[in-house]
């Protein structure tokens, strides 16, 4: 996607050296665009722990990289092992983080040390275009449902898509997973107005994905994370379309926190509730996402301060609770299957069900 | 209730000058507990329009002080009943705004122009003194119902509560509405915490509930409004109690925006889902809560700002949006009669239906 009319990806390797790996720190948009030059391991698993970097896909992505910077130290078998594991336990929901990890060692581990270097390079490389190959057939795949509104609901009306969290291009390789659908559908002229749900306690929405759709001149509407509801039972939304960092085999969903009150408030009122998801998103090994999908808790700190830009310019973070007060901050819920209309992947839509996942990925049917 | 040891009330008369009426700056709360004087009815409806004053039992009583001062300056028939519609146009949702008024204006209309300050002054006591007995015995009921679940839970087990928005004393004249059973709960020697909703976009839970919770001595966590799901979904909550601006005859609850979705929530899980409310919170004339209760649409600003305070002690205002995103601010929700368990009003415990209601208050059942 591009910014201005500069075209980017999320995570890069630099043009010049051939090895260090850009990104966006994303603690610091839409305030400040500054990328970040990562050169070794642990700087790679502080930008992922501290959310520089965010986004189910994106973070498999980035870490398939910090392992290639890692072996750049030290390409031994107990190093290569050691540096994977520390890699995927930076967080814990994302199940692309393991995907990407497994997917390297399975490449690495029969390489000798001195090939695997270059053959890490190639393979993370490999594992960015998928992903941005995989967001395109998905924004295709999305694409057909909303049309299908655009053309039930006739000429000139719009469609009203919520969102929440950000599932843009930021959040992957490129194109986004939830909004290539929208952008696919507002570069072909299509009316589209997305509500961006805030999404604290990070602010992911009004931050990040008011931030894409601004820069992609897609009309929005920021509402709090509590709106989403009302807007709902008043007519106003046609779809929703989220992202997710896990589906069970089963298709219960993971996703940002919050998006299963969305759910509920969707299945209350009859609006579609579609997820967007790569299958590197899906968790072949569990079916309840309930019992089954580790929930990351964050620091409190996090609901306890807000960041954003002063009248005059300066970024400060604020506390908005009493000194006193703790916080919990659960970073994730588990929406079920049951509530889920669909999911939008890059072989198609299918049903949120086993039989739904296994009609289009009969390869894991049986794992 | 009381701050340090000095008891308050939300609202009351000056007792050096017998006529001006003071209150506490709700929107500088926590960080600073400033009293403001209010002497003339432009003050009061600015207060209560930019929620310097906010909670409905506690804007009908200061609404109703606000027409004892507008009598001061033109006591005829024509100055009040102006003086009158304009207070209780400030805010569109609570319904006790234009119950305090209807108040005071049929006890006012039948005297002469010469007795209706005293009158007035008298009628706003009476309001604020029933409203503060409406909720203590609010209190007293609703403490029936975390004491079944504390005795069910057995000994030394925690009762676990989430609230949504503030309903607690400095949303009414004292006590509170949904945190008048917690306190009572609380100071009876009952293992309560309370999990306090952010609220946004303008953090009555982060900043008033936590506060209130926190002089009290009540210990509670404060979570994003997303996370309420999540919560349930696990087991951590035992009860819901939320307030409300306005209850149908029906039952239908209208209450702070995103209540609706923590009521999906807790049907979704089994969670009770219960309405503490003084009975001039009921609008006897309506029946569907989503198509006759109007909906207040606040600024986008309370969106796109949040307010909190620095490190170093400064209050600032951040934007969390991009510069060019809009957002919109729907400030009330209706919860439907079914997600409802039931009410917690000053005459007991009732449901959320037309003959939950008519059993407590036949004397409206016919209206």
């Amino acid at each position: 996607m591009k910014i201005g009319n500069v075209p980017y990806r999320s995570v890069w390797v630099d043009q010049d050296d051939g090895w260090s790996v850009h990104i966006f720190d994303q603690t610091r948009l839409p305030w400040v665009l500054d990328i970040l030059r990562l050169t070794e391991r642990d700087q790679v698993a502080q930008a992922i722990r501290s959310m520089q970097v965010r986004g189910a896909p994106l973070i498999g992505a980035v870490a398939a990289y910090g392992l290639a910077l890692a072996l750049r130290v030290d390409a031994s078998d107990a190093a290569m092992e050691r540096d994977a594991a520390m890699l995927a336990d930076t967080r814990p929901t994302a199940i692309n983080l393991r995907w990407a990890i497994e997917r390297m060692l399975a490449r690495l581990r029969p390489l000798p040390a001195e090939a695997r270097i270059a053959a890490a390079y190639d393979e993370a490389g490999r594992i960015c275009d998928e992903d941005a190959a995989q967001n395109e057939a998905i924004g295709r795949h999305g694409l057909s449902l909303i049309q299908e509104i655009a053309a039930r609901r006739g000429e000139g009306a719009t469609v009203n898509i919520l969102t929440h969290c950000n599932a843009g291009w930021i959040a992957t390789v490129d194109w986004g997973t939830a909004l290539a659908p929208i952008y696919m559908a507002h570069d072909g002229g299509l009316k589209v107005h997305v509500w961006v749900d805030e999404t604290r306690p990070r602010n992911q929405g009004a931050a990040l994905t008011a931030w894409e759709l601004g820069s992609h001149g897609v009309p929005h509407t920021v509402v709090a994370d509590n709106a989403g509801g009302h807007l709902m039972q008043h007519g106003s939304v046609d779809l929703v379309i989220v992202g997710t960092d896990r589906v069970t085999r089963g298709g219960d969903v993971a996703n940002k926190i919050g998006t299963y009150l969305k759910a509920l408030a969707a299945h209350d009122n009859g609006v579609p509730f579609w997820v967007a998801l790569p299958s590197t998103t899906i968790d072949w090994r569990v079916t309840d996402g309930l019992t089954e999908i580790p929930i990351e808790e964050r620091a409190g700190a996090e609901v306890t301060s807000v960041t954003g830009q002063t009248e005059d310019g300066r970024v400060e973070t604020v506390r908005v609770t009493p000194p006193g007060s703790r916080a919990a901050n659960p970073a994730f819920d588990v929406t079920p299957a049951r509530l889920v209309t669909g999911l939008i992947t890059e072989r198609g839509l299918c049903a949120a069900s086993q039989l739904g996942l296994a009609g289009l990925f009969p390869e894991h049917a049986e794992a």
